[in-house]
């Protein structure tokens, strides 16, 4: 895979800074990587990455093929990190979209989402997201969740992962797989909790505005597993 | 103001192709121009664009002064469009974020705003984003909303402004504004059912798996107007 020439300028250069040891050591808190491709899904990164972005000492930085990444919806995000390496991160963040349709087939990509994982404490899916983990088989026997329209298809992808049907969000081990869009904010939400505590994830719901969904179970597109 | 070099490569070339009346022609049925600056809020911006974006033929655009915008949370978006016209549209998007408090006092950027919102047929602040548009003068005499844990300073910079503490969003000619953040996923899903009807923003609701708050009064974090 090519390097990439990066973006020149000022600002480009400080949100491509490269995750490198001596930033960790700046920050070393709670350091996010967001996985990004042409044709993802908006809100399943920009949900957890808005909630994520407000615990103290955060860092998010977003990995992926090529200089943009193109969302779905249209507007394009900076990749801040090619793909020629792994960072060692807190939480691993795996959007879904469209794309994943296609990706699951891309060898390359899920050999890095492999990679990648072993060096994250903690891997976070949402939507289809789900598929392209369940792809590498590190979910295999794990309980786990994702789009509910897509559910059928997911399910193909990973025949040998516990799905489970009912589910907002589903934790097992180091993994938590959220169901479509709009989950993955809440889920980012329990995450916070689960590693920040409740008061800093009740501190940034209520920044936002947000009403969030704190029950799991409580899944108004639940589908039979 | 200089011309920006846009980002050369074909995946941004895409991404930036100017919003030209050819353009327009090709995808006229709803045209959308988001406004991006350095420390916008994500959800602001992303949660509208996730649900907008979805609407039959929707085109998104990011404006912004620079290359990039980088959000508050840390991530950076491309901006398609630069500020040295404007883009008549069928609406625009003004976010907030901790910009907001320095960005009222850009008579630059104000001017601007002013003269977009002309050439809009719809405008819709979320969170401060809100300040921003009641700095143009264009509210004064309007309900409105916005953030309320910044609200007393948001009414400070539009006292002709008639501000309601209690709502979720608010509606008032061809402007709506929206409370803090998470809010204007809400207030776009009723932007979407007033412009293209209660089906289209109900299928969006489904496949976003959104619990949706259909009541502006429905304000859980109202405050004292």
């Amino acid at each position: 895979m090519p390097r990439r020439q990066f973006i020149t300028g000022g600002l480009a250069l400080a949100a491509a800074a490269s995750f490198s040891p001596l930033t960790q050591a700046r920050n070393p808190q709670f350091t996010i990587i967001g996985l990004v491709f042409d044709d993802y899904e908006t809100l399943d990164l920009h949900g957890p990455v808005e909630m994520l972005g407000h615990v103290p000492n955060a860092s998010i930085k977003l990995a992926g093929k090529r200089q943009l990444a193109r969302s779905y919806q249209g507007p394009s995000v900076l990749c801040d990190l090619d793909l020629t390496r792994t960072y060692p991160c807190d939480l691993f963040l795996i959007p879904g979209g469209l794309a994943t349709r296609t990706l699951v087939n891309d060898p390359e990509l899920i050999d890095w989402i492999t990679r990648q994982a072993a060096v994250s404490k903690r891997v976070f899916s949402v939507c289809t997201g789900a598929a392209l983990l369940a792809k590498t088989g590190l979910l295999d026997g794990h309980k786990a969740t994702g789009n509910k329209m897509a559910f059928d298809w997911i399910r193909s992808v990973g025949p040998n992962v516990e799905w489970i049907g009912k589910a907002r969000w589903q934790e097992s081990g180091k993994y938590l797989t959220a169901s479509g869009v709009s989950a993955g904010t809440d889920a980012a939400l329990q995450l916070i909790e689960t590693v920040h505590g409740k008061d800093v994830a009740d501190r940034i719901q209520t920044l936002a505005e947000y009403d969030r969904n704190r029950d799991p179970g409580n899944d108004p597109y639940a589908v039979e597993a």
